[in-house]
């Protein structure tokens, strides 16, 4: 419907080139350009420099003001635009308008943008949405992912990910509870490592519950749970637990819990998932390293 | 059994000093230290600024050759221990022997170290393992996480990981074949979004036949897939296709398959899996932005 948005991934600059020499020449027409761009954990030194490289060549950073807080230090000067939660929507919209203005927008959010972020909504409402009388229809789009909160968990545990993984978000604002509540049964009967994204807010507490019950039908009790709040953050805190017990504990929206599988051990304070090298050593190939 | 080896994160450098100036000082004992470092794509330009920084001040590098190529140009001079594929084993132990020695060491892998990759056997390795007649038990460990294939291969696709996502490896060298089935059965029967790892080899030809198989039993046969060969590397390529079509493209060790859910659409190009913000706009709550 409406009008149509030519969309296309920027041609990535020089990859040594860290100067952020990607702008315009004078005298060409000036065309927006939309980067939508997770920056991980939110302390810079887990930026990627593609993301370090775009926001230097951003006019205007739109965000999350939590996660602009953390890296408003990096840039003074810089015209940046922070909401609140539950603000996503305007956001994107607002990021948008911008780039079809002409401007160069970084549109920000924690973790990947790809990984439940921004880049989902961002991507339809340009897609789908009309522009307004003085926006242009050409704007240059790219989407730069960031480091995500599970590979930020994981390397807090230890080395849980190294087999079969299901990611579940337990909010059901977005998603009925009963698509997600099949999710969590599947992902425990073929017995996934399953990390639960979004387990528990101050007004939602019974879906954690309701997820280790269901672990429980099909997992034993002692299995490895492992809690990470602030992920290679400030104030950063893990518990290392087991599936009976992690409910227990403190649970907010910024953790992040990993439940194992069954091949997942604590070795020296570590979560760990084999892979199953030590068995068949010699048979090794085909493996992503 | 045998040794053990204490292990801890390394306290994280001046996330803002650049430099690399976590050394030890003169006159202090030197502790050996093995960093486990994920380089995401594989372009300088994804590694996060952690990554770089523990390459920067890493004495020798232990990696799979092809990564190693990738980073030869980037520390002229620097030690460098490069081996084959189906040597994962034998660089953790190398890693691991030079780290108690008491050198600075960096443990490199493609993607994120910590997602099949070789943050699992190090650490299986150094806990379980014993250390040399002159090794020191005591070593600094820190895993780096970088920016997965998944996370690079979503992004080029557009935004297909808005939804709760199962991570397969199709590689059945580690993993018996029946166990990965049974995952595959039940990803596609709770309409998970679906990335498949390792989907096929020279030799191993059969099980992406399979998995389109176990998926057409639930999906519809025109549900969206992606296939991204190099994501976010020189000669990237992508494929966006359908569940019925999807195995008459080339497929290999290179490519990385993510299969849609029964929300994803392709609009304009791009695969992307609504989150539904449209519907519950004015309910938005607790979400991850």
């Amino acid at each position: 419907m409406c009008s149509y948005a030519s969309v296309w991934r920027a041609k990535p600059c020089d990859p040594k080139n860290q100067t952020g020499q990607c702008s315009f020449s004078p005298g060409q027409k000036k065309t927006g350009r939309l980067a939508i761009i997770g920056l991980g954990p939110g302390r810079r030194e887990h930026f990627t420099l593609r993301a370090l490289q775009v926001l230097e060549e951003s006019e205007v950073i739109v965000g999350y003001e939590r996660y602009l807080a953390l890296i408003k230090d990096f840039w003074p000067g810089r015209k940046v635009l922070a909401s609140g939660m539950r603000k996503e929507l305007d956001r994107c919209w607002q990021a948008i308008a911008l780039a079809r203005q002409g401007m160069r927008v970084a549109l920000v959010c924690g973790g990947d943008c790809g990984i439940y972020g921004l880049a989902g909504p961002a991507l339809e409402l340009l897609l789908s949405q009309p522009k307004g009388p003085d926006e242009d229809d050409e704007i240059e789009v790219e989407i730069v992912p960031g480091l995500s909160a599970i590979s930020a968990a994981a390397s807090v545990l230890g080395a849980p990910l190294m087999n079969d993984l299901a990611i579940i978000s337990l909010s059901d604002l977005l998603i009925p509870w009963p698509v997600i509540k099949k999710r969590l049964e599947a992902a425990a009967y073929a017995d996934f490592v399953t990390a639960l994204y979004n387990p528990k807010s101050k007004h939602r507490t019974e879906q954690i519950l309701e997820a280790q019950a269901i672990f429980l039908q099909f997992q034993p009790p002692k299995t490895p749970v492992g809690i990470v709040h602030n992920a290679l953050r400030d104030e950063e805190r893990k518990i290392i637990t087991t599936l009976d017990e992690f409910t227990q504990h403190e649970i907010s929206m910024l953790s992040l819990i990993i439940i194992g599988n069954s091949k997942t051990r604590i070795i020296g304070g570590n979560m760990i998932t084999p892979r199953g090298y030590e068995i068949k050593d010699t048979e090794l190939k085909d493996t992503k390293c």
